[in-house]
């Protein structure tokens, strides 16, 4: 799929805010997969459709996650997780995209999940740390992201655990996982 | 077992700060249990015991967890661990204890786990909070611990959840298992 056609097909789901916020995962994605050796064209494509269940109904999704018979786990944690594995569901379904490597790369781009490719961490990556992001942490985040895609993405999860404990919110399994599979990775605890 | 002679086999296996601790550990395991309703006898005989295998040899504990058929997960995750799901065993082995409320009051006081009974719970808060312990946050644990217990369990585990993340080291499954599961009780997230 070309870039215009991809970008128009995504805009008429998304606000405003939120396409900005597509263009800038987009081109950040694109800068990582370049320096980091993914596949430009994929990371490109991942980016743009990565968000595009992020405003269907609520009800919507639950009736996708049961019927698609996806982890019922879902329904128990925070909504915010829903849009990722619905969107590339949808983005399948609706956009014609079949490419798996892109599908999985929208499918955990919340959530994260242990042996995550790089193309998926591309894209993780990009959403935690694209311009339009402002938060404590996003230049460190930016930094890190420079010098090692696997510390961009310990760093990314970390902050993103941390947020849900002090908030006072459960944390998905996969995302534990993930953090673990990496901090696991490099020797023993 | 009388109280004696719990204190007397745990003391040979002991330092005498950890023994410290472990009195500590009884005196305020004996009060939750009061104060929640637990089985006082259970709570004081799994306070005695929590640590016993606090200071084996490292290679026997992990021969035991092989042995065993512990949970392998046990092995990449921190040494810390080790010594409750040894300590179970150890206690069955080497002390008699056959009560199985007791025995897993002493395996999941480090990790905590889903579904945590009364009496997993008051040993659990009961080693984070008795006044031996030290650290910021201690009085707010101890406050919480006299309100709610699944508040101070929670508040503990946020804790130690946190710690782990500062340090860039793992979260062992069951201790978000166990968080998540508090949290997800009060509603949905």
């Amino acid at each position: 799929m070309e870039r215009e056609q991809a970008l128009a097909a995504v805009r008429e789901q998304l606000t405003d805010h939120r396409y900005q916020h597509t263009l800038g995962v987009m081109g950040t994605a694109i800068e990582l997969a370049g320096k980091y050796g993914a596949d430009v064209a994929k990371a490109e494509l991942a980016a743009i459709f990565h968000d595009y269940a992020k405003f269907r109904p609520k009800e919507e999704m639950k009736q996708i996650i049961i019927e698609q018979n996806m982890n019922r786990d879902l329904l128990v944690h925070n909504e915010e997780l829903w849009h990722a594995p619905v969107g590339a569901y949808l983005i399948e379904q609706e956009a014609g995209i079949r490419d798996q490597e892109v599908l999985d790369a929208v499918r955990f781009h919340t959530s994260g999940k242990a042996g995550m490719t790089l193309l998926e961490k591309v894209i993780y990556v990009a959403d935690y740390i694209e311009p339009g992001r402002i938060f404590p942490g996003a230049d460190e985040a930016r930094a890190a992201a420079g010098r090692d895609l696997d510390e961009a993405m310990k760093l990314a999860l970390r902050n993103t655990i941390t947020f849900l404990l002090k908030k006072n919110q459960a944390v998905y399994p996969l995302t534990i996982e993930a953090y673990n599979d990496l901090v696991l990775k490099n020797g023993r605890n």
